[in-house]
């Protein structure tokens, strides 16, 4: 993907998936946290082509989402391990799950559950709350200009707030 | 990206990753949520070649992701709304901007911030919780075999239990 639109270049989301919107790349990194490696490790369990595979992990360490180290002190041989930034992933990982198991799966259940061990309960739905942890309506939910916001991003979250005011304004005229 | 591995038939998150996991899909999706429609709206925002847009909303309407429903009724236009199966992605967009403003974008800061309209107040970073919205820690995360678990998934979570055994056993004794 190449985005040709400046206005996308102001978004964290396609900057984001441009490193990490390709669905192999999804699967390598469900693979680390799954706990694999080794290269043979992700090419086992993904019967992914080995050139494809090197591309990936390639981005994916240039990124800083996964860094080469020795599989031992002194080795030549290396493994990929998450990054601090990699691991960071996880709960977008467990929230796609969860989406997954919520809207594609329903006859024969989710296929991995996710438990708190200190617990051994399961683990919430991954949402968005706010600072109080309380839950928020997703009609509650608004964008505002943040510090790195260009002029085009600060239009159009301008015109999204006209539109939101015109339509609640509509709203109250039809009761 | 077509999986060839049966294991990956048996995991939400390569099934998710077969309907959303392509960029541009994702940015329609962010589009929708930025309150786009209409064909032309998405093509003017994204810079999106026509044919794929095309492919792309299509394919997001068979998977039940968007709906098509005529601009007025009984139009023969029509524009592009979100199911509730798509609302349901907004926490997974979320999380995914939040993760590019942590990572990505230092210098400038965050192009757009997400606040509660009933607050005023900037939303949490969307985060792994337990059933009582106590915070979990990623060592503390595991994963157990759901309803849905083929006999490959299971003894794939097996090993990853024993490796996770061993590591603390390893762990204690180090000390």
């Amino acid at each position: 993907m190449s985005p040709h639109n400046p206005d996308l270049l102001n978004c964290s989301v396609a900057t984001a998936l441009e490193i990490i919107g390709e669905a192999w790349t999804f699967l390598i990194l469900r693979e680390a946290f799954f706990g694999s490696r080794r290269f043979e490790d992700f090419q086992k369990h993904l019967g992914i082509a080995r050139n494809i595979l090197t591309t990936r992990l390639n981005k994916l360490c240039d990124k800083g989402i996964l860094e080469r180290t020795p599989i031992k002190p002194g080795a030549k041989r290396h493994e990929y391990r998450l990054t601090p930034m990699g691991r960071d992933l996880h709960t977008i990982l467990i929230a796609l799950t969860q989406w997954g198991d919520r809207w594609l799966q329903l006859s024969e259940g989710a296929p991995v559950k996710f438990i708190d061990r200190t617990t051994g309960k399961e683990i919430a739905d991954v949402t968005v709350l706010g600072q109080d942890r309380q839950k928020i309506k997703p009609r509650d939910l608004a964008m505002i200009p943040g510090p790195g916001a260009t002029d085009e991003t600060i239009k159009r979250l301008q015109l999204m707030a006209a539109a939101w005011e015109e339509k609640q304004r509509k709203g109250i005229g039809d009761k």
